[in-house]
């Protein structure tokens, strides 16, 4: 059989304090040795598919051809389905549960064409226990993958719409405002927001005023080309390497400094400069740098 | 000289927060370009042989052919031996400190063979120190075992009887209930105990209380099937997959909730239906979830 | 083209919970499929110069030959250069900022030979933003260097000797005693000084007083040859794999006992043995250990 693949790109909640990484890449290592197992993360929250979905979302346009292993699966063990999606005219196939994890990077590489649930377990090791299937079916499934093993092989195939969406958080307007959503606290504590520079103006506007929901939180932050142009003791906002805003400190973490998580909302509204027609939000508080 | 092995499995408690893992794998593919190391954890508690030894153990029959580089060694520098173990008519060697470590992995692979000790300082590297054998002795050994030098020509061959044994704890029964012992928690918060289903009668009795040495946790159980079959604020005992008996919370830790730790023994009692003739243990006390 | 190198040795300072690392490596793996990446640590704290530069100045002469790609890059998108320094025959190719980080690496593999400012953006991809040159500059740089992709290819041939240099640490001789400075704390809590055994008469002296700046921390120590060797409740002083003196405690971290972190100056003072002519420095304080 000649191989197909010879990249395994993998992305987990398992963490790297067991040996279920090391285990996982052994039995692929085992069944298909000429692969090379490329870890994405494997620091995910533990069973937090929306925290899962973007940082694959984020690396899918980069990764390389082959197989990407993605497992976050609370369901583990249950009727949810396991399923390989193939993408991109067989360039890219998908291994891990149909539970919304793989939904926007399926949708980022070009929509899933062919999908399989994973029901041949002639394709599956068999182990004790329903609890470990990265090692017991993905594994073994994406591995015969690499090998040459079609995709018709490993299962029934499965109708492509029918596999389960993820969620993807959409901004609004009210009024003069931005209502945003935190979607990623980076290592950094740059807090990534769910608007790209020309959902509010980023071109024109160089001010904004930023306020957490509770309004317990509101700041001036100014527009930034890069990390180091923002001014120290300063709130940036600066589009980041995805393309989309993220608020930034200079050399320390926004998050920390503004309260912010991921799925935290945060309004965003222009500082208008005197004299140019609009007024200038106005909200009584405390905290330092607000006063602009 | 022809290549014996391609793989290097490599366990440690180095951390991944220095470089040490990284010169380890450098000094492998320096000698060795061909061998690829494949990660099993690095994350093992300073100094802590039991969970390395546990780990590694699990990991054991999944790991592919080739050296398994084990190293937890806080005799190292001292007299403790440095070995190199042959498995399984040669498809596998350990390497590594003989102080336990390695024990139970090699115990499951077949039982020492061949062992030799690591004497010969020609397939080593001169190096300042003496508190870096990852990098002077076992990482040069294995790369050299892996480009095909013959096990007895790294030292002197001695007898596999000799190698030192690790600790199995075994459980006890004492009337009704079998005195257990937690021998992981895994990221998920789920305490692998060492009794499989058998041991308990996890077949027959599906509800069972669980109570710690002090008991100040006293609890019940139910037998799942899965993670996700546990009831909201339940606990359950899962065959998990390493077919051992294994208690778990839905999504949540049961290490952190019930306080449980490696090493913490839990008494586990089944508790049999009304009517069925057998006593249903009781106790007085006031945590939530265990008046059933 | 003839590939070239077949190794990127890669350190950064983008963690492991983020999949920075593994976007890098899908990076250089589509560009350059031959090549293998070797981590030597991504948990260099965020934006900490001094301790990548340390970390990759201890693996520097470790590394196997190839592209050693080193990002901690606080001024990522500001004027600071991105370069490529070819060092030792052109055996190793250093890619990342021109901001000190490699400094000390590139001066202990020989010194750079030909420097180029990596201006050309062929080599780069377009993306989104200017805050990922790790994944847009420096990984399609790296891996086209292992592609055979000569040097002068990639941008304009600068001065080798306008690179930024390195901070490097120097110890003093004031009286009797030498003013360390702590370089690093290991995994294990070992406090790696900037000296040499013969800097401090180490094989002459057995017993050292150590103090800190403040002289809140006052203790004795003794020369041992090996972690193990340091007596329970003891402090050692031993020198460590790169060849300097650490402070060591058995089995626990000597960083927590003292209270002592990276840049923490010591004092080291030789204890004359009674009756050999030079006076036992004395000094009154209360910790334990101290009284000798």
């Amino acid at each position: 059989m000649n191989p197909r693949f010879n990249t395994v790109s993998f992305l987990s909640d398992y963490g790297l304090a067991d040996e279920f990484v090391g285990v996982v890449t052994s039995v692929i290592r085992s069944i298909a040795p000429h692969a090379v197992v490329v870890n994405v993360t494997h620091d995910i929250p533990p069973h937090d598919l929306r925290a899962g979905a973007m940082a694959l979302a984020r690396a899918a346009q980069y990764l390389a051809p082959g197989v990407i292993l993605a497992v976050v699966d609370p369901g583990v063990g249950t009727e949810r389905r396991a399923v390989a999606v193939e993408v991109a005219g067989g360039e890219g196939v998908f291994v891990g549960p149909d539970n919304g994890l793989m939904a926007s990077a399926v949708a980022m590489t070009g929509g899933a064409e062919r999908v399989v649930e994973l029901t041949d377990a002639d394709y599956h090791l068999t182990s004790p226990g329903f609890t470990f299937a990265g090692r017991d079916v993905f594994a073994p499934v994406a591995a015969h993958l690499c090998n040459g093993v079609g995709l018709e092989e490993l299962g029934r195939l499965v109708d492509p719409t029918g596999l389960l969406p993820g969620l993807v958080p959409v901004s609004r307007i009210e009024g003069d405002r931005t209502v945003t959503e935190v979607l990623w606290i980076d290592r950094f504590g740059n807090a990534q927001l769910n608007v790209g520079p020309d959902d509010i103006d980023l071109l024109v506007t160089r001010r904004f005023t930023l306020s957490n929901a509770s309004a317990t939180m509101v700041r001036t932050a100014e527009v930034a080309p890069t990390y180091a142009a923002i001014a120290p003791g300063g709130i940036g906002l600066v589009v980041d390497s995805y393309g989309l805003v993220s608020i930034c400190l200079e050399r320390h973490s926004a998050a920390a400094e503004l309260g912010l998580g991921p799925g935290d909302e945060v309004s965003i509204t222009p500082v208008v400069e005197e004299g140019r027609g609009r007024e200038v939000p106005i909200r009584l508080q405390s905290s330092r740098g607000a006063s602009s």
